[in-house]
């Protein structure tokens, strides 16, 4: 027997090193995790290089490797991927980017990089839609609002390349950068040529728009410009439920993890309040993971909180996270026919404030597995797992032969 | 917090198997290693395949291995690493040899491939340099002496091919053999006839040479002819300080890994009295580790004893130098800042007395690794280590990760 459905909840960040503030150990030791515990106990552990050992993985990478399309092949850079998670059809060869609106003053000079944290950009978007026009470089464009001051580009033609610089400086004070091929091929001057134009058009359109005049007399910083990005080229996936037989769902608040579901074939399933941060509606999204089953094989749930904590070196607050995350994820235990997995994409130590290579712990349990003795899913535990070290890539085959949906290679 | 600091230690060959004379122990489990068990206790352990499981290190590509340049990519014989480490200055291209001094009789035999082991030939090489001219083929060439009966030649020139056949038959009583190319490319058959004329030009030199002629008078084999093995073209490799952002040196009495480190772009310290065999002088390569750290971030410190006493198959005298070792490295522990790496760089078991694929102990010890439960520093003990079974490969990035210098993969 084999369970023929699966739930993979992604604890985004959640991996860590030994922490001062709580003893030398990580905060997935230092948590009360009855929940975790118990899948670990009855199932299968280890912990996993989600790229290879010794790389740091980006949300992005690793994402695309547990689903089993290796970065290496696939990952051109996370614009396309914010596109597609913004909304956006990125069409395999379109050009993405990540966008932000941000404000210059009189003297072209950057004056704040996030536009004073505006919210509700849709009619800057709306007008720039509407009022940029590109067709005399044969290019289409499509742009969107994301959330806050967040918003994506995507560009479509002949022959553009994604080898090019950003307009954003990554500093206040200082006047945007022009945009430039970042080698000698004429794809990629093509496309420094039509940004430069966008940004021309956009800051025209920006500068008298209603809702910056508004802006402005009310004494906030107007959104008058667009930095662009994390270029990249949308590549061809095979369709997840071709690839493995599955039809699926991705349940994340973050765009950029949706964009990849999406990317890769997944239904994006939206969840009223999913923020992204520790505050998101953490049961709403478990609720939402059980429904989708429901006429799914398979769920991606990507709960981001703990990251955030990693990042900002929080290790208090990472494992107070911890603990509400692992007091949601009950339910999930009780589930019928389903192969559960659990693990995060990357290791966000609070001591380095960024993501690490360190491996992330996971855990595979359902009908089938050979239960070992881990008893606790945390960093240390699950070293000494039945599953020992694998890789990123390796998950979803692994999986696949779980839920006995694998072919046989040769007789 | 992270170290910014790292000293990597390798054990030339200290890693075996269960030897009879010590009870089925390895060495370095039988020998008493209060400073290596401490290490362990400390750190993350584990097994390592310095190339990949079962393929036979040889030093040389181990090295590669474990300093981030797989041997596949970088590997093109161990000629022009020993050259470079002869003091030789290969670069990109150039074609380099081992060299032994040897003796041939009257009538063209070799009676003694190591010219009754000569110690001093820097007359004779001095003399071959001045000599021996190549500039007819367009070609430069650099002779060097090594220790005792070795030397190491290099050739510079356009269109040289390094798939040639030695010279030495690697036997007594016969002649030696015409260098040959060994494909069908001109490339190739340009050096062998280049080498051709050098073995002639050369044995014309020493046939008359004064410390032969003295040699011959005091009743001692005369070195009258260049065995030439090891043909390889020197790679290019990208310089450490730019590869991984830290400055660093090579502590190594073995000129093949001082040619390592030299053609990777560490700085060769060297130690007075250090030999490379069971009498070297460790203390003083330990201090001048310690030393060179204070204006370098990355030292790699290799310590050949131990391989020696395997390859002679003496597992009592490999124990002894191992407790030898054990001693001298204490004051690496107490390092501040310091990730502190200990290795072998592959098994050298006294049972067959060559290396062998086993793959080795390892052990990081500093700020935020994940401490396991392994007190020991074996075969046998680091194979429950929290790291598992790693590749030589992985070893760097892992290094530049854990001393928070490696760039994110992603966003």
């Amino acid at each position: 027997m084999t369970a023929h459905k699966v739930v993979l909840v992604v604890l985004d960040g959640v991996s860590d090193r030994p922490c001062t503030e709580l003893g030398g150990r990580t905060p997935l030791q230092a948590a009360h995790t009855p929940t975790l515990d118990s899948i670990a106990s009855g199932g299968i552990c280890g912990i996993m290089d989600t790229i290879s050992p010794g790389i740091r993985p980006g949300s992005d990478t690793a994402h695309l490797s547990l689903l089993g399309y290796p970065p290496k092949k696939f990952y051109t850079g996370r614009g396309p991927l914010e596109a597609e998670g913004s909304g956006i059809h990125m069409e395999p060869g379109m050009i993405g980017f990540r966008c932000n609106f941000a404000t210059i003053d009189r003297a072209g000079m950057i004056v704040d990089r996030r536009a004073g944290r505006i919210h509700r950009t849709e009619p800057l978007s709306i007008s720039i839609q509407k009022g940029v026009d590109l067709s005399r470089h044969g290019v289409e464009f499509f742009f969107r609002s994301g959330a806050g001051h967040r918003a994506a580009l995507a560009l479509k033609g002949e022959g553009m390349g994604f080898c090019v610089s950003s307009n954003d400086p990554k500093k206040d004070g200082v006047a945007p950068l022009p945009f430039r091929a970042l080698k000698a091929a004429p794809d990629d001057a093509k496309t420094a040529m039509v940004l430069n134009d966008f940004e021309q058009q956009s800051r025209a359109i920006l500068r008298d728009h209603p809702l910056n005049r508004e802006r402005q007399s009310s004494g906030v910083p107007p959104a008058n410009i667009v930095l662009i990005r994390g270029a990249g080229q949308m590549g061809s996936f095979q369709p997840f439920p071709e690839r493995y037989g599955m039809k699926g769902g991705v349940i994340a608040a973050a765009t950029l993890i949706a964009g990849i579901g999406k990317a890769v074939g997944l239904e994006y399933i939206p969840v009223a309040g999913a923020t992204g941060s520790a505050d998101t509606n953490l049961p709403g999204k478990v609720e939402a993971t059980i429904n989708a089953l429901k006429n799914r094989e398979f769920v991606l749930l990507n709960i981001k909180g703990a990251d955030e904590a990693g990042h900002d070196g929080k290790a208090l607050e990472k494992r107070a996270f911890i603990e509400r995350v692992d007091e949601t994820l009950a339910p999930l235990i009780d589930l019928d026919d389903c192969l559960l997995v659990v693990c995060s994409d990357h290791s966000t130590p609070c001591a380095i404030r960024d993501h690490s290579a360190d491996p992330v712990p996971i855990v595979l349990n359902g009908e089938g597995v050979r239960v070992d003795s881990v008893k606790s899913f945390d960093e240390i535990s699950c070293a000494h797992g039945g599953l020992h070290r694998i890789c990123g890539e390796s998950l979803m085959p692994i999986i696949i032969d779980l839920v006995d949906r694998a072919h046989k290679y040769g007789a």
